[in-house]
């Protein structure tokens, strides 16, 4: 079997390599997954850099979702060939992996590319959308990043919910796609973005959801009714979040986090099955869906992490760690 | 009469200037106050400066906070020589002025320095303690500006419910003046804030109350138990609030503001009533003081206003408007 491993901490296409090594035998409770797609999600970047919330030990496996297909059961399992949500991340990319049967999420024969992104982006997008603010119709929210998997899917799910969406991005290029993605209004980010967003929307957003961080930040917040909240989920910028205090202290707005594993440590297993059950309807029924930019073999890895960190994508990178 | 106004915003000791005017006639339910102290407080300073929530008419009465004694009432009122909390604010920085009567809240005979002082900061004090978590017995709170008269006032109010503080200042002088108001651990802002902090409590934080704003704000953050809630109620720096994404998204911290008009504004008079009653317990029995620098009379007022944003002072600047 082969498996992506790093050392040490950088730059992914740096020090992502590609080991052979053996088979491990399966355990009791256990089942070998022949794993079909995972995709490079901005999350497998920031932790194999060293800066995610969890440090692992070295060297260490990635890859944090993905699809695959029962191949080997130990004990009572899914029967082979069963389609299956990796779920004990990280270690997605590979050719094969044992995970504990309990963990494995069986999913219907679809579409591989869609489920493979269904357990980090569109659970992202579903919790920021409902963990915050009480959001009715006809409410706006704002979110940064628009055209990333999270913001697509952040703007699908508010619609299906009557909910108003305003995107923000960084280049006028972008605007097409957010538009085509479903959302309400979009603006391209800058000095004067509270002043456009009061002009075009007939009533202040409730809720901002931003990926940027540094004075984006801060420019999002400005554009929040009294008392609305902004949930910061990433950090692309590369800078810290920098917030005119007279927004927090005048205005009321609170400011949050998200962290998807603060939400699996702190879900009942009972909430995580209904979360991902409804995604799972969702992306099956085609209302959830991210444009995937180019899939790559396992062998083609540190290609396609350059590929993922060069910018400029129309969509998702995906790993065919089997073949495409 | 003499009253303090200014024509436009700016630096206050520039802006400033004292008018003689007409004493205005009392309509019935109205009380003339005859007024004794009133502090100089930040919030007046950043008001005057254009930078508050609020944007006043020009030319613009200013003042806040302050005691007096009714003289003339129309109507059903206060005994004359009653001392009344002023409760209508701006307007505070005058000889006498007139109220609804129904807004002076009657105190008993007693130290009028400290009275004077009681609308704005101590209720700063109690609600930044009070609305945001829900502290327990050997909780550990951290604040910044630690020797402003909020931060002695939270000192006490906190040792008072048995809760621990961690006071930062910006300089090793203020180390003697927040340990004298009774905090439990004492600590000089800088990069390794969280490291010293971490060695030396017994346990996280579980709320930062702070007052400065910048990077101070970010270091206070980075010292909180996972899930903690920092609480910004000014930006004395001049800075935004700059915070490290990863502590929002990993570490689970909320960032609160608080600005005592919106919780005049949403708090019911029963719940304003309580929470003056009990803060005015405290005071009358010299649980809750602060320092006073110097007292000036209202024709001296340039000098206070130059005098208080000076900085070294040791405590609070007063007006005397009849005289000290």
């Amino acid at each position: 079997m082969k498996k992506a491993i790093y050392r040490q901490h950088g730059n992914a296409a740096e020090v992502i390599e590609i080991i052979d090594a053996e088979p491990q035998a399966l355990e009791p409770g256990q089942s070998r997954v022949k794993i079909l797609r995972s995709p490079i999600n901005p999350s497998d970047i920031v932790q194999i850099a060293g800066q995610y919330g969890i440090q692992p030990d070295m060297p260490a496996a990635a890859g944090m979702e993905g699809i695959g297909e029962v191949v080997e059961v130990n004990g009572d399992g899914h029967e082979i060939g069963t389609l299956v949500l990796l779920a004990d991340p990280p270690g997605a990319w590979a050719s094969e992996r044992v995970f504990p049967t309990e963990v494995l999420v069986p999913v219907p024969r679809a579409d591989i590319d869609q489920l493979a992104m269904l357990t980090v982006n569109p659970a992202t997008a579903y919790l920021l959308l409902t963990e915050y603010v009480d959001l009715k119709e006809g409410d706006w929210i704002i979110q940064s990043a628009a055209n990333s998997a999270v913001g697509r899917y952040v703007t699908q799910l508010a619609k299906s919910r009557g909910i108003n969406v305003a995107s923000v991005v960084r280049r006028e290029t972008a605007i097409p796609d957010v538009k085509d993605a479903g959302c309400d209004a979009a603006f391209v980010d800058g000095p004067d973005l509270a002043e456009r967003v009061e002009a075009e929307l007939d009533k202040a957003p409730v809720l901002a959801i931003d990926a940027v961080a540094g004075d984006a930040f801060g420019r999002l917040i400005a554009t929040l009714a009294h008392g609305g909240t902004a949930v910061s989920y990433g950090g692309m910028s590369g800078e810290p979040l920098i917030i005119p205090d007279g927004n927090i202290i005048f205005n009321n707005v609170s400011v949050r986090g998200f962290w998807l594993v603060n939400w699996f440590t702190n879900a009942g297993p009972d909430e995580i099955k209904r979360v991902y059950g409804e995604l799972t309807e969702l992306v099956l029924s085609g209302q959830l869906n991210a444009p995937i930019d180019k899939i790559f073999t396992l062998d083609q890895i540190t290609d396609a992490l350059a590929h993922t960190v060069a910018g400029g994508r129309s969509g998702k990178v995906l790993l065919a760690p089997n073949g495409i």
